[in-house]
Formats: C-alpha cells, structure tokens, sequence
C-alpha cells in the first residue's frame, strides 16, 4: 500500500509485507521491490523458473503485463522514506518476550557450495587408517563452520549449511563426493568477510590434513544494509507512544527494505511470530502483536507525512 | 564350478567369483550360495526387485526355472570342504605390496538407519545460540562414528556413514530432520558389539546436549564368521609352495563363503585389485596376480582332492 495523494512531493512508500503463495513461486523473494528500483532485469525475468517450468517472463505476459519493459520500469517519483513492516521470521522477539523488533540492518548473505572429494571405497574392506572419506571431512567443516560463526559475538554472524549431497550414497561406499551448500549472514560485512576467510581457511586445513581435495562455487555475495538513524528513531518514539516493550536487532532474513535502504531514508518494524515460522502452512502471528504493529506503523506514517519531519 | 566325479563321496566346492551384470541387479550378492545352504526364501524371492520393479521370482519363472521350489532345493549332498577366491575389493594388499591374502574371517554387518530431529528455522534470523541444528548434531555423531571404529583396533572394526538425507535442504533453512545409513563391520562379533554400544551412547549424549530427539531403526544384525584353521593352513602351504609375498586378513566385504562356513570346512583366497575398486567398471586385476591365485586354487584342490587330506 502506498500513501500518495496524486501530488508530485515527496511522500513515504509503507509495506505490509505477508505471504502468499506467490512470493515463494520462482524461488525468489522482494521481486516487487527490486523491480521498482530498476533491480530487475529482463534476463532475471527469463531465468526465474517455478517447479513446473514455466518462467516469470510468461507468467508476466498471461497476464497481459509488458515484460519486455521491465528494464525502464523503475519507479522515479521522490520518494521521502521507506517502511516496511513484516513478522521476525525468528525466535527471537518470543524468546526475549519482546512485542516489537526495531530493525537496525539486513544482514547480506554470502553463499557457496563446496564440493568435497576422497575415495569411493568399499566400508567393509577398507581399515580405518586407508580412508579418504568426504562426508567424515565434511562433517568436520560443518561443525567448523557452526563453530566460526558462534564464536563472532558482536556483531553477529551466522552460518549454517542447509544443503548435503553425498555420492554415490550407498551403505557399502565411504562417500566419495560430498557437496555442501553454504550460507554465511551477518548485517557487518567486515564481520561476515572476516567469518568466511577463517572458514575459508578451515576447509583449506580441514581437506589438507585428511588427503582430500575440494572446489568452492560462488554462489551470491550480497552486501548488507543499514537501516536510517532517523527512520530507527522515528519508529522508537512511536513504540513508547503506544507503550510496548520492544528491541532493536538486525534481521538475518532479506525484505523489501534492502532494495530501498541505499537510496532512501528505510525503516523495518518486526512483529512476532509463532516459534519462528514461516514461509510454511502453520506460520502464526498473535492478533494483538498484528494490531500494535500496525498502531506503530499509523503513528510512524502520520509523523512522516507532516512537512515538518525532516529525516536528514 | 564344482570339482564332482558324480560318485557320492564329499567332494570340495570352489567358487570363483567374478563380477558380473546381474550380480547387483537385486541389490544383493551371493544369492546362489543362500540358495543352496536352504537360506533363500520365497518370500526373498518376492521382496527382491530390480529397478524397474521386476521381481527375483518373476525373472526365475521367465527363464523356466521353478522359483516356488526354491526352499526344497538347499544343496544336500555331503561336502568336504568349500573354497573361494576373489579379488580384495580393498587396497590393504595393494598397501602392503602382497600378491595373496589369506581370509582369516567375514566380518558381519550391523546396519541401521539414525534419524535426527532438530528445528527447521530460517538460517538468516535464527541465532547460533538459539539454534537445534539436525546437520551439526549429525556431523557430531559422523565423526564420533569414525573415531569410535578407529579406537578399537584388535580385531579391527570399521564404521562407515554412508546415506546422508537432509530435510528440507535448502539454503536458507537449518536442517530440522537428517536421516544417516550406519554400517559397522568386523570379524568379531564381541569386538562390534562393542562398538555398537558405544556409538549408541555417544548418539544418545550428542543428541540430549543439543537438544535433539533421535530414532534407530535397525537394518541388519548378520553375525561375521571364521574361516576353518586346516584349510587356512591348506591355502598358507599351497602359497608357500608357489613362493608369493601374502598375509592373513579379515575380509569386510561379504563373500559366498560365509553361507557355508558353518556348516562345512571353509577357506578363502585374496588376489590384489587396482586401487581396491569393484563393482565398477574401472575394477582391474593384473593378470600376474590372477594366475597366482589360480596356482594356489589349483594347488588346494588337489590336495582336497586326496582321501588322505583329513580337514578336522
């Protein structure tokens, strides 16, 4: 939704950001607010795939939308501040029993897939001590990994491998071949970097030590976003108007709000959600949460309209 | 091939087992040795599929033979001894530059499926410290599997992860279910056994650390066996006579000789193979070494052959 009274100053674009069955689609999330800040290009339109094949491109065109002009399609008013407001997809605000999340950054991801390699051997014939086996030195680098990103306190880091492919997956073979896929959060990108070179190292030692070999495969390497000082406060005030107990905390999740945040004044409110689900049927937000987030976002709005707000 | 002058004497059974197309058709080896020790069953004969879903017992009747008999047709004639010779499917003869090896047992496998359970939260906005990671707890526990194996080391056992599912698997997402395939193998049952519960107890401890839940499922508990002294020493002379390099050594793999060693005096010979490849279209095996061990065969049943040769 966007308030816009049809005149050309400068005004607040606000998203309410929830899920549909879309968004998850073509395995790509915040297309919306890519394309409007001319993020979207035509060649993304005919890669984005869903499961049946069918691109967005065609989607786009069945539904008598222009495609072709997406490139020229970015949106070019003045744009005074973007907000976004959006569950935690965390546990975070249940766990510290917080009723509102003040967003301060969106962390970048860092992704890759490293493909470990040893020797396909048989289990039952092969002593202990003439192994090369990939999944038990993949195992090592995921409890390395795991390690490396805890021990990055402030300002956090996280990393988790979510993806394991091991070949040829058969009871009677070590695993000759492993395949993980990576990915490394944090909203400091000094911190992630930093994270990722020791990681990095990790592997490097790792496969050294246990006579194996590897290859890394970039995968994504999106730079994280602050979110504006005076939008935080902006949405601070409004929190203690309504009279709730709240946090500031960065979000490890992607939103909308990162496309903006490098060209606009942006600012994110988190509500919370049910063990920090989502993305999935039995994702839950508690009415009374949904209502003071949208309290807080009416206030935020209405102060931002007045031509007395200056957010610089 | 059967050594058998048709009289109704003993008479010794050597195999010589090669790899053919059919033997991994059903996912299971040494079928016809089950058969004649009256341990293959009609239901087996059911059970067992190809990948194209065609059954044992469907294939038998296609090729005229009568696959509902097939419990009444264990082989009952008296025999004195059963001998077998296969490649190592192994590098340990490679390693230790050895033309033979002599079977001194097969190590039988315990196998059962682990299934670990954590929380499946987004990867992004879930806290390293708030996390119950399926993946880290099952690395833990890979790890903790090779090293327990490695520890006991007389008789040796070998502890291999083979089968890694990770649920959902994706990038953004912690794995909240992890299903591993766990293969244990020795010649001794006491010193597996042992293994085995201390395995179960290091999964037990990783998983209530981490707060994870777990199950076992149990896939197979087949008991090893030993080779027959006599003919270890028949086979020992017979090397010695031809004057080659070897050693005594377990056999982790499975064999046909271990249907018949407890019931019939039984030996084992092992020839080198390149990099201890098998099952495969890379297995190799020098031509040197095959007629190395066809002396030996030959030099043991001959001797076998002779009413003096008394086996207990």
């Amino acid at each position: 939704s966007m308030i816009d009274d049809g005149f050309e100053h400068d005004h607040t674009i606000a998203v309410v950001d929830f899920m549909c069955e879309e968004s998850s689609r073509f395995g790509a999330a915040t297309l919306g607010s890519k394309a409007m800040r001319g993020k979207l290009t035509l060649n993304d339109l005919h890669r984005l795939v869903d499961t049946q094949g069918i691109t967005l491109y065609d989607v786009l065109k069945g539904r008598n939308l222009n495609p072709d002009a997406i490139e020229s399609m970015a949106y070019k008013r003045p744009v005074k501040a973007f907000i976004e407001i959006h569950i935690e997809q965390g546990k975070v605000l249940e766990h510290e029993q917080k009723q509102i999340g003040i967003v301060s950054g969106i962390a970048g991801p860092e992704r890759f897939y490293l493909t470990i390699r040893g020797n396909a051997d048989h289990s039952g014939a092969t002593p202990m001590n003439l192994r090369h086996d990939a999944l038990c030195g993949a195992s090592k680098i995921i409890l390395g990994i795991e390690e490396i990103a805890a021990m990055q306190e402030e300002p956090p880091v996280v990393g988790t491998v979510g993806i394991v492919e091991v070949t040829p997956g058969a009871m009677n073979v070590i695993p000759g071949v492993v395949k993980l896929g990576v990915d490394i959060r944090s909203i400091s990108e000094v911190a992630r970097n930093s994270v990722v070179t020791l990681i990095k190292e990790f592997i490097d030692v790792t496969a050294e030590k246990r006579g194996l070999s590897y290859t890394i495969e970039p995968v994504a390497q999106d730079h994280p976003v602050v979110m504006n000082p005076a939008m935080i406060r902006e949405i601070e005030e409004a929190v203690k108007s309504v009279g709730v107990d709240y946090m500031t905390m960065p979000s490890g999740a992607g939103h909308d709000a990162m496309h903006w945040a490098d060209d606009v004044p942006t600012g994110m409110i988190f509500i919370p959600c049910r063990e920090g689900i989502s993305h999935n049927p039995a994702e839950f937000a508690d009415m009374d949460d949904i209502v003071t987030g949208a309290k807080i976002l009416d206030t935020v709005l209405r102060k931002l309209s007045l031509e007395s707000t200056k957010l610089n």
